[in-house]
């Protein structure tokens, strides 16, 4: 059963050198924007990149303390060396939220696009303005945090489509 | 500068099911088998694998409290699906012992054979048998711990060598 609104996102779009962030309120009517940004590692040393991945979102976390936790699917990666990249930036951005008790959920990348723009074929451009537009903000500070931002409103539409049919099988 | 001995050092071998684990405290003429053994994370939901990863991790770092971290460096991977989930492992590991402070250090599995067996080219049996024999224990619970007490291993000699070496030039 869909859990109750309202209920805040935390969407994540982990990377080994960027991993974006949103966070939104969702009611069963809207969606607000409550903050986005990208977490930036620097350094050559790969586990001092995960710690301050992980660390980060471990205060973010802390800060807003996000119900759930949305994350795009990731499908075949092409090359093995960058999905073992994207894989260690994934563990230490989810492990820092699931330890808080969020339950993490993910979509595949054509389902977020056709949620947020309305076609699973649209660009990072088009899913950008559709983001702003939706949560009535400027333009994110970066791809990241505006792709962070997608899979978080993604999340929140589904789940409330989901509470409707609930409520509709209810109310036969 | 090496790091003066004795050190803790926490060897892991993760991955997505098991994630084995091998303890040891190194001085600077012996190893002594601390704890070993293998997590095994369970269930279909990726999310609570990564987090029953990291939660039991983070449990061996509370008790045994490791000076420095020692895993596997992973070579191009086949497999790019695969690659993802070894490394989504890895960043649940590896940020458990990192938040305490930890440093890690990578090792290439001939470095570990040549330091444990003596020779780049030994099997897993052999790297077994040699791990029992250097640290006077019966047979480990799993490959995945024996591989674990091996990269534990293998830190400790390539530290103690660097030790002598430093000391060998001051005494010049």
């Amino acid at each position: 059963m869909p859990a109750p609104f309202p209920r805040r996102v935390l969407g994540l779009d982990p990377g080994s050198l960027r991993t974006g962030f949103g966070i939104i309120d969702c009611t069963i009517r809207t969606e607000k924007h409550v903050a986005s940004g990208c977490i930036r590692a620097t350094g050559d040393d790969f586990a001092s990149r995960l710690r301050q991945i992980h660390v980060a979102i471990l205060e973010l976390v802390a800060e807003y303390r996000p119900d759930e936790v949305a994350v795009e699917q990731v499908f075949m990666h092409r090359n093995a060396d960058s999905a073992l990249k994207l894989g260690q930036a994934r563990g230490a951005a989810l492990c820092a939220a699931v330890v808080s008790g969020a339950a993490v959920y993910e979509y595949a990348p054509r389902a977020i696009k056709l949620a947020v723009v309305g076609t699973g074929a649209a660009d990072k451009a088009q899913v950008s303005t559709m983001v702003q537009a939706m949560l009535a903000i400027c333009e994110p500070d970066t791809a990241d945090a505006s792709d962070a931002l997608a899979v978080a409103l993604c999340h929140g539409q589904v789940q409330r489509s989901a509470l409707r049919l609930l409520a509709a099988r209810v109310a036969r």
